[in-house]
């Protein structure tokens, strides 16, 4: 099976890693950045690297497409011509249902397009940062259409599980972005807007512990990318935000009032939630 | 120096911990629960243990006070008549202003009360969670107050070092529970405010990447002891809520009025000030 991975970010970078260490050995990469594609041949993640898919595409039986979600779509029209038959797409964006969408409406009748979601990333950028260990234990999300064929659908999930993910689960578009919603992107906000609710100019870092630490390290955040992912998710996000703001008020209030009991009891609601886990 | 550390959980254990591992031999522990006095003997943390200060209190050169913030005042005050002449006290309570003012209106006259907050800390309870581990690198926060003798304050500060603390800090007892109400206590109301605005009887667990597991480690929290905290430090916190509030509103504005620019900027700021961390 030759895959060709398009985008040797943290993301693409770690599958074609991962990939490698798992076996693989027809692997391609596909990167808009020389530079990327010389570290990655370097790396010997790839067997050779091409900065558009003229070429290579043309041979791949799976490619794994990892570049910002809103360029997906040009990439797939870009290269309309240049996907094999029976060729399978699978990519890592993180939010699912206009995405979906907007790509089936270009999407080839003989292409398999597999949605999925490997839950794993990093806050930093670029191939120098790619890990095939972001992936080891990770949960994977696949979020099929009706034109998927279930074949491509087990040679994804299997993969997945090869190249270290612990749980790979089948959801609809619309589940997936709802969960996403609070699992990833409400985390995020909420990373953002303590970082920035500090007031400026303070010796701050001498005074954390583990838990601002913690909460923070998503506040390093990719602005391209996570802009695009709250916008593409809006209406998930908006009700999550406003779950969580009518929690918080429960402890404002509860603080205003030196009411103790209620104070202990949201926290102990906490406690058992976070030691289902 | 004979040290006898007063409440053996998580931290008082890990201080006899620390304090064994750096050749400290003389210490003693005192604990109203006898099964954590027969660990922490079994463990060799300490050469003996006591239900109450009668005995060994008076022989005590500084005593390590880590229990929960209002039984202090009573523990000084049960054993105003045992404590050495000279001793030294110290403590490990995440608030300072009320706390401080609380202890001093009973403190006798010989004994110096040199105020402290290592900064460290696990979400278990306990002496089977005690590590000294969770010491190295930390910070510690010391908040002198006008009768602490110099001397003392240092015994401290370099006793802090030695048991593995990275940096060790002077600060008024205001200043402490300004800063800690940000960096300490609102992520911890955040992480449990984020747990509990999940909807009951989901799957979350099949969704969720590290930002999630992150953000709500610290919803796991000892609410005996965190509610004493937050409503200890009450007018400190609900501003440092109230300051989050308006950031999280910011972003949820350009999510709603999908102003792409506005959370890319948001996004900078963030990413910025947890680079300079």
């Amino acid at each position: 099976m030759r895959v060709v991975v398009v985008g040797l970010g943290v993301i693409g970078g770690s599958f074609a890693m991962a990939l490698k260490e798992c076996g693989y050995e027809d692997v391609y990469g596909i990167d808009v950045d020389r530079e990327t594609l010389i570290k990655a041949k370097n790396l010997q993640l790839i067997k050779d690297g091409f900065v558009d898919g003229k070429e290579i595409l043309k041979t791949a039986d799976l490619v794994v497409i990892s570049i910002y979600p809103k360029l997906v779509k040009q990439f797939i029209i870009s290269n309309i011509d240049n996907f094999k038959d029976g060729a399978i797409i699978t990519d890592a964006t993180g939010i699912k249902k206009m995405f979906i969408q907007d790509i089936i409406d270009v999407l080839p009748e003989n292409i398999d397009f597999i949605f999925g979601h490997p839950m794993a990333g990093r806050e930093k950028k670029g191939i120098d940062f790619a890990t095939n260990d972001v992936f080891k234990g990770a949960n994977y999300i696949l979020t099929p259409i009706k034109r998927n064929k279930e074949e491509n659908l087990k040679l994804i999930e299997s993969l997945a599980y090869k190249i270290g993910f612990k749980r790979v689960k089948r959801i609809t578009p619309e589940y997936h972005d709802e969960m996403i919603g609070f699992t990833s992107q409400l985390p995020h906000a909420l990373a953002v807007a303590l970082i920035n609710s500090d007031i400026e100019g303070r010796d701050t870092g001498s005074f954390i512990g583990d838990s601002y630490r913690d909460l923070t390290r998503i506040a390093n955040i990719n602005e391209n990318l996570w802009s695009e992912l709250f916008l593409g998710n809006k209406e998930n996000l908006l009700k999550c935000i406003e779950s969580f703001e009518i929690e918080l008020d429960k402890l404002k209030d509860a603080i205003r009032d030196e009411d103790k009991e209620s104070l202990k009891k949201l926290f102990i609601k906490s406690t058992k939630r976070r030691e289902k886990l």
